[in-house]
């Protein structure tokens, strides 16, 4: 298969590349690294990489920052970030993706762990990846030719545990090559409208 | 208690309001109705709205637009709409209520049946309401002064059949007095995180 990776220089990212690349053709891209470039909250930016890449069978983006913070403290930017990036950017590039690809081709996007298992300081996250959670689920009912749409929610990945673990004490970090699994099994399984809860 | 209750001029905030002003004193908001005035989609009114009204025992949001149609052809003007006011909107009333609640008060969010149960046409909408679910889950961990937090998701309401009918064949409608019922568990219980699927 043909497969843009989207934040393929990221830590989840990485693992993703070394998951798939040895079975299908990636091309990775990012904001500054890659084949490719984009910024998922540049729409025209993610249909110009589109555009560029030609026919595809999968989509995966394993990007899209989101601020962590004590609720009361968290800024307006803040906010804005995880809504513009991780949230809409991912949306739109799930949309913009669809006439770009082939019959019965997938998108994957990544959510986290605190959708579903919250913790102080995770407010912002815990709303985009709930969000994206529930848009995947309604968006399955609605893609055309066949095209799939799943989401991975990975726990705190063992590589980034020097960044967050005073956020996560207590939740059982994941190697990243654990979580790339879900991105193989959206890409190459049947599912769709599902999250995969890799923790 | 002193509860000030956004949206009350709506369908469901209508019911919300038959349910609780017998035991508690209401104050009716909306953007062109009630006794206070304040637009979602405009932080500065929010908190012009709750500084006018003084301290108060809870704040329920019964309001909040988001836009119903094909996944394919949803605009960004209607993608924004529900991200501006139903999402973010509620989201900063929540946060904008805090220093105006007094001690053990309680906040009240509307979500809907899509952030569980997906429909054609409902990607928008169920991106919004799963936000808001998991936000009000995490946001509870960082409430100070015994704070509570909660959401209602409202199946598709009775009274609002004549026009979401076809978006939601097969689904038991629920009348709004039903609905009504979460926001008195909320508000008059202990519960906080939470939300109650009335459907």
């Amino acid at each position: 298969m043909k497969i843009l990776l989207v934040g393929a220089n990221g830590t989840l990212g990485r693992a993703v590349a070394a998951e798939l690349r040895v079975r299908h053709e990636l091309i990775p891209a990012g904001r500054r690294t890659g084949d490719v470039h984009l910024d998922l909250a540049d729409a025209d930016s993610i249909d110009a990489a589109l555009q560029s890449v030609g026919p595809l069978d999968a989509v995966i983006s394993a990007a899209g920052h989101v601020a962590f913070g004590p609720l009361l403290e968290l800024t307006d930017v803040q906010w804005h970030l995880g809504l513009s990036e991780k949230l809409m950017g991912q949306v739109n590039l799930a949309l913009l993706a669809v006439p770009h690809l082939r019959d019965g081709g997938s998108i994957t996007l990544t959510t986290g762990v605190v959708s579903t298992d919250p913790i102080r300081g995770g407010a912002s996250a815990a709303m985009v990846n709930g969000g994206l959670e529930s848009f995947v689920r309604c968006a399955a009912l609605e893609l055309p030719r066949g095209l799939r749409i799943n989401a991975v929610s990975p726990g705190v990945l063992l590589e980034s545990m020097h960044e967050y673990a005073p956020l996560f004490r207590g939740f059982e970090p994941v190697p990243a090559a654990r979580a790339a699994l879900g991105f193989a099994r959206s890409v190459e399984g049947g599912d769709t409208g599902k999250t995969y809860r890799l923790f």
